[in-house]
């Protein structure tokens, strides 16, 4: 069993891939430089691809000229902030990417037909529905469908999504079991030196160590602005 | 309404920016470097876009790393000859680029978002089918239903395939009709000098002026090799 994982170097995709290697696939990691400011996360990607012994591909969006289509989001353009606080609040729908995972798995489904991969495999969470609707199960079933009509007598790729119904304190919990080092991974959107504590995405990796009772190793620049959803 | 046009430099897709254009559409044009082996096809593209006064874009699939995903077709890998004979015909199999309209489509759906265009218009026709799944309709409603979910919220674009019940020879009659510089477009897979005259792709463009009745202005290298297909 072969699949490509995609891999950004943050805590879930990093326990994709040591899941997807305990579920005895060979792996091969694809990763994407689409303008994140936080790219930093890349370096991460390559580290966990060299552990997994998966050969890592980096794909780059940016210098396609694919980058300026793919602005407009906190995410990828520097004249939004960052957004602070929960994760799963309305605040945060200025981090979407438009169609950002309908690129990336269109294009690992390519390294996947190249390959011999019979699957790709993807990180989002049932955390990441309520905002971004291209991490949702029936975006998934339906990039499913389309591609086995696009590579009909080419190949045969089933998109996994094995996280699709767990929240990210289930990842961290899984991850412990699977022996990730969750200090090697990447989480802050704003790319500093350290994880800044305060963002939506530190505030959801902070939260979900918390409740999943495992000691973070990461260290974080401030203390997050708790704020209900 | 504006509208993103895929565009590579051929017949097809210059008479489909012709077609939208006279149908009142504000056009972009977007096409694609994927390393096909007749990448001339490009300085044609960049010229319709300007006749057409339609902003191009080239993206560089090559440059983003996506380029040997998409070997093992004849069209972008010089290991492979590039087959003779009736466009339709079993042998021109090996001319599918796999996944290639999905990952263009989902970059211009992209690109439409970004711009505030509602649609995303493809040349691809009946001629098409027999060979390539992804440029069939059952593809093409597949695709536009996924980008559906994936783009909720942020945009809804529509996939225009005008052509999908035209043969070339309609499509000829058609930009025939609304003035399309024939001369000015470029179809050899070869992508030599001139026209080759004998590949799949010239053999059907010359086929298409003959049953259409509308004179060809190109200049082939070779009469082509006629055969049942």
């Amino acid at each position: 069993m072969k699949a490509i994982a995609v891999i950004s170097g943050g805590l879930d995709s990093t326990t994709l891939g040591y899941l997807m290697r305990d579920q005895g696939y060979k792996l091969e990691a694809l990763s994407f430089n689409y303008g994140q400011r936080h790219r930093k996360e890349l370096a991460f990607a390559e580290t966990v691809a060299r552990d997994l012994g998966a050969p890592w591909t980096l794909i780059n969006l940016e210098a396609a000229g694919i980058g300026r289509m793919l602005r407009g989001s906190a995410l990828t353009d520097a004249s939004f902030e960052v957004p602070e606080g929960h994760y799963a609040a309305e605040n945060m729908r200025v981090t979407i990417v438009p169609n950002r995972n309908a690129i990336m798995l269109a294009i690992a489904c390519a390294a996947a037909g190249s390959s011999g991969a019979e699957a790709v495999a993807l990180a989002v969470h049932a955390g990441d529905h309520p905002i971004y609707p291209d991490c949702r199960p029936d975006f998934i079933h339906s990039f499913e469908a389309m591609e086995r009509i696009a590579m009909e007598g080419t190949a045969q790729i089933s998109i996994l999504a094995p996280f699709s119904s767990h929240s990210k304190a289930d990842i961290v919990q899984l991850g412990d079991k699977l022996g990730v080092p969750f200090a090697n991974t990447w989480s802050c959107y704003k790319g500093g030196e350290i994880h800044c504590g305060a963002c939506g995405t530190c505030y959801e990796r902070r939260e979900a160590f918390q409740l999943a009772g495992v000691k973070d190793p990461t260290e974080y620049a401030a203390e997050p602005v708790f704020q209900a959803p």
